[in-house]
């Protein structure tokens, strides 16, 4: 089991807010899994909740990556920024997918390189 | 309401890694909030859960947030490493603080500058 954060690598945005975006995202497609499929949630937690964070180039890559993950049932989330301080509001940034298994993920973020 | 992110300047990890590191604790004392301040958890949720990342210099630096988080009675996680790809098995990284009351992180993080 693990979960996949898809960072955008096209906005210019420090390491700080890129930390505290993928904490926003994994939180919440943790959150979702809690309570839709709480086993996964379980399962991922009690064996270390394996985070990876992976590169998407840009707001249309992103949107895939949530459609697909949507389509397959996994737990999902897109983090919109606030926009207080470096960004638009409303500005998507990353997608948490997630806890699931694997093989369930890799089918949609497998081609995306670390960040 | 906020959650504050202390993580280590001097280990040589990337931004991806670093990010990971970030969600884990996050994750982490968000769990411990809702289990033993339920209406904490909640009021940061519903207001945005806003998550500040900033800089600890070193182990001993991120120790001292954590203890002083604890005898301060908010929820707190300190992250060790798994080990498995660029630190040593064990080795802390980071240190989540919150959600709590703005003044109550700001007196143990207020000197800590945003990473």
């Amino acid at each position: 089991m693990k979960q996949v954060i898809a960072v955008r690598t096209d906005l210019k945005i420090g390491k700080g807010k890129i930390a505290a975006q993928v904490a926003h995202a994994s939180l919440a497609a943790a959150e979702e899994a809690m309570r839709s499929k709480p086993g996964w949630f379980e399962s991922w937690k009690d064996g270390g909740q394996a985070k990876i964070v992976v590169k998407a180039s840009d707001e249309g890559q992103l949107r895939d990556l949530f459609k697909k993950a949507r389509s397959a049932h996994l737990p999902c989330a897109i983090i919109e920024d606030a926009g207080l301080t470096q960004l638009e509001p409303g500005t998507p940034t990353c997608v948490g997918i997630g806890p699931a298994s694997d093989d369930s993920i890799d089918k949609i973020t497998g081609n995306l390189k670390l960040l």
